[in-house]
């Protein structure tokens, strides 16, 4: 070797190792999330952070998973179809059909896929290409951001705003929250290729109106958009006159949208980690292709009993037993018991029509204490506080937006009250001791 | 809206509808795997094609699920932590430091993964700007070139080429298959930035040497080369003095290794779709940003029964009884019976050293019947009929090659030989009535 090969060799591998990320992952490596999931450990606090139960399952969930694991089927512990276990796409089939309207092709309009995360990566993976643009509604699900970087796309945001009458209300509702027409026609231009919704909506417990989801759909149509539409609480509606309306049922639009679901969100079993996309075979088939190149295909055994958990549902589907029914019910207690406690604090609560969340304006209850700087954004700050100083975790709104329009969320927390009512009493009274100190 | 406008949208919307796939996965829709898994389905025929065992898991694998199943800890029915379920973590390190001769940190130096091939994409993706290179040695695994175009990476490909005595011979063995020095030399420069290397090898059944590992780790260190070491199959080495050696345990290769296993693979139940990366912290921060813009986390419940399979494990893990130590073992007797079977064909076994595979010459048994032409390789078109007219399914060798490869393998199909007695007698018998028809 000679000298001069040497030293472009060293050059080389210092380059080489100091560039230890991908360029399209660049500022994508702090995950807020991780520090806010980790407190409540570290703390011992009541946890209305993270979305989940902290109950059990549905009553047959665990049975069904035995009665799976005495099958003496042996191919049950091995690989399984690449789209989806045969009997899980049926399932689907079967459950989804009457709601989108059509007889849904279990082979060729469903993948099945590792989380409702995993859907909406292989959504938008599939469709952009560098600098194409993807409009993403604020308060947005924190992965959808990253995912269109990492795609080297172009995320182009615009917020749902509270009505101003409603920011100044000891108590509001999530429908005041709402696109502007205008500002959402102007976000469509010849390089957008996706928009993302999300209805019921995290966080705001936004349900989407038909009127609202059909300004969307002729936008999408007029530019030639293709709508990912991220339902995973599309069970949980709470007002009876605001029903969950898919967006692929709305005319035209089947052919254009990606609906995802999840099996963790149906059955209030998070930890399945695993999930559904549903959309015309022309774009199914571009969803395949990411997916077998990340994945290949999912668990077995979890989508086996999660077919035999929609087959035990389908057969009580119009019942007020079936679960898909009950579970808004059961929630909807939960609800307005912490609404009416979050009042009685000072702590501005927006009622969601949908959903794990309560969002609450925490600023009159906090004072003056907490303000945004240059480190961090005040909410952030009183989540710490309230974790760290009071063992109540919850999740700052903030986390939510871009940093350009923190400004609509700082003053907001958002509380998931799908818990115990041990857990939720226990809650109310940290917030009650606080108010009165 | 003036006509123009008109006019340009309406261009936009055909370019747009007409690419219905980003470009980085453009030649990458079709998946030979996906007509060769349906193939015997369809045919009702004997499959020794795909890679997983067709009777029970280890005794305790069911147990332990109940068991994890009846625990109280409803938590376990939700998220649980982003690079991996606490207990999980812990158990790998307890497993493998001893193999790794080093403390591995649980916290920092695992992520646990969708299945080994999630590991994969994480990895590859995490390294990967435009126009890096990285080095592929043939025979691989059907899924790491795709990933690598879809990071829009460019694969070098060398290939493992059997030695010319090897080829004529009615037997031969896997070690016969090696790659010669100054070809991977030749392939290592200023743009390589990942190595992936398989051993025991899929399909060829190679267990590399630590003279072979020596000369690639001394390359990546010459130029700072981050090594994917694929190593699924470590548990099923047959050759007492042929042991699996880890490259990340070579001298200095600790820090520039990423380790890829598989619980699917280790407790042959590869339905549970579970596996993990084990490297230094400085490389597995980068997988981790990958995996959270992905699938966020992975299933608690299985990520919890693998955790307590391998505490069982643990507990005898010096002992002939322990799984890791019986399972090659039990197939050694498989592979012998069927390498004898073979041989008795005319179908000339390539022993393998490791690994679920038997790759053999089919030459000779098919006479000149099949001959590659401008739409199929002959060891494809040879596949497809053993499986639709004579109802026994395996693997055509080539499309573990590159194209330009394609002489090295169209003589060699794969044959997985993990399966039951009755299987494999089945199988023999037919290629006995091919013989002597």
């Amino acid at each position: 070797m000679t000298s001069s090969d040497d030293s472009s060799k060293m050059k080389t591998s210092s380059e080489k190792s100091n560039n230890l990320l991908a360029k399209r992952y660049i500022g994508l490596e702090k995950s807020i999330w991780t520090e806010l999931n980790a407190l409540p450990i570290v703390h011992k606090a009541i946890d209305l952070g993270q979305g989940f139960i902290d109950y059990a399952p549905p009553h047959y969930f665990i049975d069904l998973y035995k009665e799976t694991l005495d099958d003496p089927n042996i191919f049950l512990h091995q690989y399984t179809r690449e789209m989806g276990h045969r009997r899980l796409v049926e399932a689907i089939s079967n459950v989804y059909s009457p709601y989108f309207n059509r007889k849904i092709d279990p082979l060729t309009e469903i993948l099945v896929t590792d989380g409702a995360t995993q859907s909406l990566f292989n959504c938008i993976h599939s469709f952009i290409n560098p600098d194409d643009e993807v409009i993403l509604i604020e308060p947005f699900f924190s992965c959808y951001e990253p995912m269109v970087h990492s795609a080297c796309g172009i995320p182009r945001y615009i917020a749902l705003k509270p009505k101003p009458e409603s920011i100044k209300a000891d108590i509001s509702s999530s429908s005041d929250w709402i696109l502007h027409k205008n500002e959402l026609e102007s976000m469509f231009n010849s390089r957008t290729r996706l928009i993302i919704i999300n209805t019921p909506n995290n966080p705001v417990g936004k349900v989407f109106t038909r009127n609202e989801l059909e300004h969307i759909a002729n936008l999408c149509q007029k530019h030639d958009v293709i709508c990912i539409s991220d339902e995973v609480y599309e069970w949980i509606v709470y007002d009876e006159n605001k029903k969950h309306i898919r967006i692929a049922t709305l005319p035209n639009m089947w052919e254009r949208t990606l609906t995802i679901g999840s099996a963790g969100k149906t059955f209030s079993s998070t930890g399945l980690k695993l999930g559904w996309t549903i959309g015309p075979q022309h774009l199914m088939r571009s969803c395949r292709v990411v997916h077998q190149n990340c994945v290949i295909s999912c668990p077995t055994i979890s989508q086996e009993v999660v077919a035999r958990c929609f087959e035990y549902e389908l057969k009580r589907i119009n019942s007020s037993k079936c679960y898909f029914n009950s579970i808004s019910n059961e929630f909807l207690e939960k609800r307005d018991k912490f609404v009416q406690a979050l009042k009685e604090c000072g702590i501005k609560p927006v009622v969601p029509d949908g959903g794990y969340f309560i969002l609450a304006d925490y600023s009159q209850f906090a004072g003056d204490k907490f303000q945004s700087d240059t480190d961090d954004v005040k909410d952030i700050k009183f989540v710490r506080y309230l974790t760290k100083e009071k063992q109540l975790a919850t999740i700052p709104a903030t986390i939510f937006y871009t940093d350009d329009h923190h400004h609509l969320a700082e003053n907001y927390i958002r509380f998931c009250f799908v818990k115990k009512d041990e857990t939720l009493d226990k809650a109310i009274e940290i917030l009650r001791k606080l108010k009165t100190n």
